[in-house]
């Protein structure tokens, strides 16, 4: 199926200067001894030469050396400037047996590897000096720190153990959450309410627990699902749904597509990632009349609610559901803490169980430890009183990345003014690839997420998320951006 | 595919006496409400009458009046006794269209419900006054409470977020798990370590990621994954291999059924679940050697280690893996707390990373605050004194459970006397339905986990587990089983 082994091995090591043995020399016995052990595998490639110069603390001329032996061995191969390849690990009678064939474990794998980019992203993200322009996390800045050890510091007298819990989750935070939806005048019981490592979760479970293979996802045009491969590892089919500034049309979907008792609508109404946008009311009763006449049933992703900034968002399409047509889907990931990995699905009973029976026999349950820290949060108050606070900074964050957009992109690209949530959905004027864009910013210490990842056409926007990187970093990478598409 | 969907609905409500309304009126309305929200579905089943009386706390007459009118309107149907069952939900026109049919969906979903007797016993074990004979937890009473203080209050000083981690895991941890990894002989690097949310996640990885439908997986017969549909909901094939008292016999592996690069050895050499057997150390190096030769990678399950009793066992597989052939995993969820869901697997760098990348496309990562929480465990050295602790417990725990074997089952079954982790595997001497018994033992408020959980086969075992009922639980209920078996 074509999943790539990852290329690039990782040093965790470098040599002992007090050793008697030569540097260069103790290089190769340690690289051979990785790849005997077969903790590397053939095909993988080394760093480059400045790169190892630099990770193992010696001069370019002792990685020339222990490079020259490991190839006069016939262990490496290749062009030492940027592509030495491992080539060999039968040099030694000690280790005449092959490792296991895992190059063809990896590459017939059911599940796709991430897209490279998405790739790229996740291990870019933890490089040093990196300006984030598009993550979609809070800034560490803004975590709740004080409260957050309070939290902690109740969580002893509560939890008198951690051990497995009940197949829907922690039976307090159930209950805590029952009340708390409330507030968005949704009614569920603690029975209609399964506890979910993140959102993101629920989608898998979803997908392998009330669709199969050939099921067809419907999805707005763009989604950030599509930067994923939740449902199509599965075999299911995404097919879009085209937007407007009220949200997804529901007539737009192609009824011949949906096929009975297969088929699932996905939408993230409110402060919708990527485009910011927010459904009307309208039309959250339209979508909802629409797919109960044509009894498709929604998963409503309402991730971003709590983070509304002048004025309270439509209520979710849940609280209308009158016929059990919605699974909604919480999370704290993007109002408090995405490490603690907690979300929620509701909906009717029976599906709701069924989803709890399957994430037991995949993962025993969340974190029990996030589980109660959460309840804490909740019961507590401490959550309210950070979102009060939360949202007051994302205003600031946001004016803060209107006002440079103003300054620096004018006449590059044309943007909208999110009500709340994260994103600002930045749509270049000049026909760019956005791909292309996203090397140059790299090498320019940049991370963007381009357009063409929530969407499957190429396409102008890129993803500006002013929720995670420092002002001072937002205020330098705009403007950095803007002389790179300048140059273009 | 079959998974039933669950058929006896929850209440978590109780009329209100100060209501008007007459109690019997309210239920109608509530259960009524109910039906028609879609929270419930057509084809569940309402609790019997005693039951609904006592959750609802009304008298009987109350209900019969209940469910009379709401047979008269037709919503329910049945026989009052035991099985009423909700047939109606469309008789209001206020609620014209049906829900979708969720009822199909479930069915049809890919992944298979777990066995009805582990959705019972996943249920029965949150039921109160109930005697867990069997869980593979520690017992509450076990937990380290002033300890896990102490951690939890180094947390704040050294998390300060809790975003998103790195695709492997958090750094710290996977620094700390590579020294501590040491103490069991095993050379494994920080880049070579994938932080999972426990063992069953890392199988489940393992199945979607590096496996294939009809792939191959060798388990021994009996063990505890045939509980479980984490390769067989993805299509792959579990073959047994037989085990005797050195643990599985690798030259009793059929080699035909080994298909090239798709299969794998899946085993738990130490304190074997359920068996509670070890595998001896010139069996660890023929079992490899076999593998080997046979290019059949193995995943090496090592939860129990940590708690042996008199002696050390022998190091892992993975110790004498020269050639990248065993995936090690390792949990604290048997030496620590399930509750925090965090385990490892360490092998081939290529491998890991595949394993990582699907994992972060399934729940982007376990929980930051679990694996802060670990790290702290580690370093600080609490989780060393604990295990100090804990396996001292577990001794006193095991010889007493065995006094009671020998003072209530010596006529009536043999077992073995195991060195270490939780399980004491039970043979019946009388050829009794294993099933039939964990049924009577239900009635007397015993929870057992019979032996085919864990075999393909009807077999007179019983898992016996010391680690998780009270003391005094474990007398009561070893000698209420051991009634109920003289009396069949």
């Amino acid at each position: 199926m074509g999943n790539k082994i990852s290329t690039v091995i990782n040093f965790d090591w470098k040599p002992d200067r007090k050793n008697q043995l030569p540097l260069s020399k103790q290089i190769v016995n340690y690289i051979t001894e990785r790849i005997s052990r077969g903790d590397w595998l053939i095909g993988q490639k080394l760093p480059s030469q400045r790169d190892l110069a630099k990770t193992l603390n010696v001069n370019r001329s002792t990685i020339i050396e222990a490079l020259s032996e490991l190839n006069s061995l016939g262990i490496i191969e290749g062009n030492f400037g940027g592509g030495t390849t491992i080539t060999n690990n039968t040099w030694s009678l000690l280790f005449s047996a092959a490792t296991p064939n895992w190059k063809s474990y990896i590459e017939s794998g059911i599940h796709k590897a991430n897209f490279p980019t998405i790739q790229a992203i996740n291990k870019l993200e933890f490089e040093e000096n990196i300006i984030r322009l598009s993550t979609g996390e809070m800034s560490p800045d803004l975590f709740p720190h004080e409260m957050m050890k309070k939290v902690l510091g109740k969580i002893p007298s509560r939890a008198f153990s951690l051990n497995y819990i009940e197949p829907l989750g922690l039976l307090e935070l159930r209950k805590a959450l029952s009340n708390y939806l409330k507030s968005f005048e949704l009614d569920v019981t603690p029975s209609q309410i399964l506890i979910v490592s993140g959102s993101l979760q629920a989608l898998q479970l979803v997908s392998i627990s009330i669709l199969r293979p050939n099921s067809t996802v419907f999805i707005e045009e763009p989604s950030y699902v599509k930067s994923l491969h939740v449902f199509e590892s599965t075999g299911m089919q995404m097919k879009d749904v085209p937007m407007d500034e009220n949200g997804l049309i529901p007539w737009m979907i192609n009824k011949s597509n949906i096929k009975n008792d297969t088929s699932i609508l996905y939408t993230i109404p409110t402060f919708h990632n990527p485009t910011g946008l927010t459904m009307s009311l309208n039309r959250r009763l339209e979508v909802l009349r629409w797919c109960k006449s044509n009894q498709l049933p929604i998963i409503e992703d309402d991730a971003y609610r709590e983070l509304w900034f002048d004025e309270l968002p439509p209520v979710p399409l849940k609280a209308h559901d009158s016929t059990g047509n919605v699974l909604y889907l919480g999370s704290v990931s993007k109002s408090l803490a995405p490490g603690l990995r907690i979300g929620w699905v509701a909906g009717p009973e029976p599906v709701v169980e069924r989803l709890g029976d399957i994430k037991m026999q995949t993962d025993y349950g969340a974190s029990s430890l996030s589980q109660w820290a959460l309840t804490e949060w909740i019961e507590s108050g401490l959550y309210e009183e950070h979102l009060k606070s939360f949202r007051t900074q994302l205003i600031n964050r946001r004016n803060f990345v209107l006002s440079f957009l103003d300054q620096y992109f004018a006449d590059l690209a044309s943007w909208n003014v999110p009500k709340g949530g994260y994103y600002i959905w930045l749509k270049l004027n000049l026909s760019i690839s956005t791909e292309k864009l996203f090397e140059l910013a790299i090498n320019e210490n940049i991370l963007i997420n381009p357009g063409n990842l929530y969407s499957f056409t190429k396409n102008p926007y890129l993803r500006i998320s002013y929720s995670y990187a420092s002002l001072d970093d937002l205020a330098v990478g705009l403007k950095r951006l803007s002389e790179i598409i300048r140059s273009l």
